[in-house]
């Protein structure tokens, strides 16, 4: 028997596994009728079935019989915590009030700002732990949350505490993302540069100093923040030694992403109107391209993300749900494989590295998670399917079987 | 206290309903802080809770504590039971792989008419068993569900079969449609005409003497049946006393829509293609317009059914999920509430309407589903949501609290 499996804790027996291992040459690193076996958290052995056969009754195992395994889902940018919702704006623009009279409403984000300020951590935790279950239940073991609703030095702490709070208490990665520089909130009104100076020079240092905040993101558009504003706070992050990201080209093309590759960025995220400069510059830094099929859905964009060209560069394409009240309400991150592929061509393989490998990448983690690959944490999912295609192909069906974070089988 | 309240069964107390009763002159037919009482399976009592509050302790109650109860939702046309699936052929298509290619190897709904010939009834009857959790999960209480990958005697039937026996083992209401003239088998393959005769001759008289069907289906288009080819079958269907519907004006305009209706078909399906005189013949014969937002997605369709028509003529409706393994493998009739404001710009209440009150029109039940109305069976949901309008604005979040059917709370 294979030394690496008798020092096993745990381990799953007769398992067909996609590993998204691109070392493995097949198309999702399949490793078919194979055992895996943890220790301390971390998968430890990965051997043939042929190699296990003589277990002893000593190790703990259970029998797969060929299930499907993946490494866990990463959803790596949503904005889970909020308060209230914006059903009625819905309502009202398919009843044909326009935007303008919406926001006359003090509708919007300013809705949501003004909900999530009210609510006390408690209350919104209560709130983003409800939502979350529809994660664990479609096997995500990790998702990235930001905070930007709350556009106080308190409100955004407090929001990213709730965050932290949901990672001690539910069995989930989490990774913190400081969005302060999100929307305008209105004791700003007229004056983005004096918001963006008490980001910089206060609300980042106070998050970084409680230990809340895993990387600084900006929202770089002309309804957001300029290229300018945007750079001071990702340059002001890198200084603090935290990680960056941006959301950039989503409505037009602001050379957001180029920015923020040459402060080298984790990742750039939408990126519909992103050029080839923008695409070069990415691929030279290694800056993970996001897309976010749901808010191009839901907002019922027309400009594809340049995806050829992405491939064409060998830029890593991760997705995500983008989860939030105003342009992405869609609570489903297996929703999103089937978008991608759907409305922007991805394969199902693609799809699927975009939500294991590639989004580890894109949250700073993937030398710990989006694979499964001796050294990595054990996070994985059994699934009651014949092939990982299915993964991306079908929606809402319950094929879920099993969820393991970190060596445990963990509820949904 | 109110008469009817007292010979309750069981009185659910403290509710906010969504009637959708267009009687009760609300968005949602809204009746505010009501009781409603059930009796012996139907909906006995439904009267403001300043008329039940001497209620004795005699009666069995259940206080929603102001939660929104909508009438149980309906999924008015799903192709359920098929088995194997065509995830291979989805991965194929984003690769490049070319529709013919893939016919020839044998692709497309050959592929499922093959496997689902090849399973026996139990086998059949497992899988859509697990696929049917999906729908009662989000709230649904009726679905419909056809044949149609059989094309044999023996195989139709057994695809109705295994649908009957769902309605008896599982807590849902199931009508069956025949759809034997769905694609053409490999048997008759150059003479439709000799396969409508068998289809007229055999299957369907054998389908009701069995008392196997509740309706009649045929899929009328350039790759399906033609107009005339059609209205055979739902001719013979009429001389049986069998209510007829058809797959109409999908993928061009076969003016399938008013022939239908011309036989007085509960409803039509699909109808990007429709002009106007269908519409008109829709509203003259009183036929419902079941629009599939799932096919129209997963086809990247871009001609829009003649929305504004159908709401000109009030022609009502109905909304499906489509649900079949080739053009909509979405088992989520709450994503179809979403694509259908998305896509179609339904308003919210439009989209819950045609999953309540049309989509029992359109099943010829609505004088006993799909409202929330003294005399109705008592089919209802109770949603964790601020508002109806939510049903429609947001996707994958886990809303439902309970299901009732017939006045029984049953499990999701
Ligand atoms: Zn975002
Ligand atoms: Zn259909």
């Amino acid at each position: 028997m294979h030394d690496n499996l008798r020092a096993c804790d745990h381990i799953w027996l007769n398992a067909r596994i996609a590993s998204m291992d691109p070392a493995v040459d097949r198309e999702y690193g399949d490793l078919e009728n194979y055992a895996l076996g943890t220790k301390a958290g971390f998968i430890h052995a990965l051997v043939p079935m042929s190699e296990a056969v003589e277990l002893n009754s000593s190790v703990s195992c259970t029998d797969l019989h060929q299930q499907w395994v993946t490494p866990g889902l990463i959803d790596p940018h949503t904005h889970l915590v909020f308060a209230g919702n914006r059903a009625n704006e819905f309502e009202q623009r398919l009843q044909g009030v326009d935007y303008q009279t919406i926001a006359q409403q003090g509708g919007g984000i300013q809705a949501t700002v003004r909900a999530t300020r009210e609510l006390c951590e408690a209350e919104l935790y209560e709130l983003a732990k409800q939502r979350l279950q529809s994660w664990l239940s479609e096997g995500v073991t990790t998702i990235e949350i930001k905070s930007g609703y709350g556009l106080t030095l308190a409100d955004e702490l407090k929001q990213l505490r709730v965050a932290r709070q949901l990672a001690r208490t539910l069995p989930v990665r989490v990774k913190t993302t400081l969005l302060a520089a999100h929307a305008l909130p209105p004791e700003y009104q007229h004056d983005a540069d004096a918001y963006i100076d008490f980001v910089c020079h206060t609300i980042l240092p106070a998050a970084v100093n409680q230990g809340l905040v895993d990387a600084v993101d900006v929202f770089c558009e002309t309804v957001g923040f300029s290229k300018a504003q945007s750079q001071r706070v990702l340059l002001t992050a890198e200084q603090l030694g935290l990680s960056v990201k941006i959301h950039a080209e989503q409505l037009s093309n602001q050379q957001g992403a180029a920015m923020a590759a040459s402060l080298g960025a984790l990742s750039a995220d939408h990126l519909e109107y992103l050029d080839e400069g923008g695409v070069k510059a990415m691929q030279a830094a290694g800056t993970v391209a996001v897309l976010l099929p749901g808010a191009f859905y839901f907002l019922r964009e027309k400009q594809l993300p340049p995806i050829e060209l992405l491939r064409q560069y060998q830029v890593p394409i991760a997705l995500a749900s983008d989860f939030n009240p105003g342009t992405s309400p869609l609570a489903s991150l297996r929703l999103m494989l089937n978008m991608a592929c759907t409305f922007f061509r991805l394969t199902p393989a693609e799809a699927l590295a975009g939500v294991t490998r590639h989004a580890a990448q894109a949250l700073g983690i993937a030398d710990e998670c989006g694979m499964i690959k001796v050294g990595m944490k054990a996070d994985f999912c059994c699934w009651d399917i014949d092939h990982p295609a299915e993964l991306a192909y079908m929606v809402g069906t319950h094929s879920l079987r099993s969820r393991v974070l970190g060596g445990q089988v963990v509820s949904a």
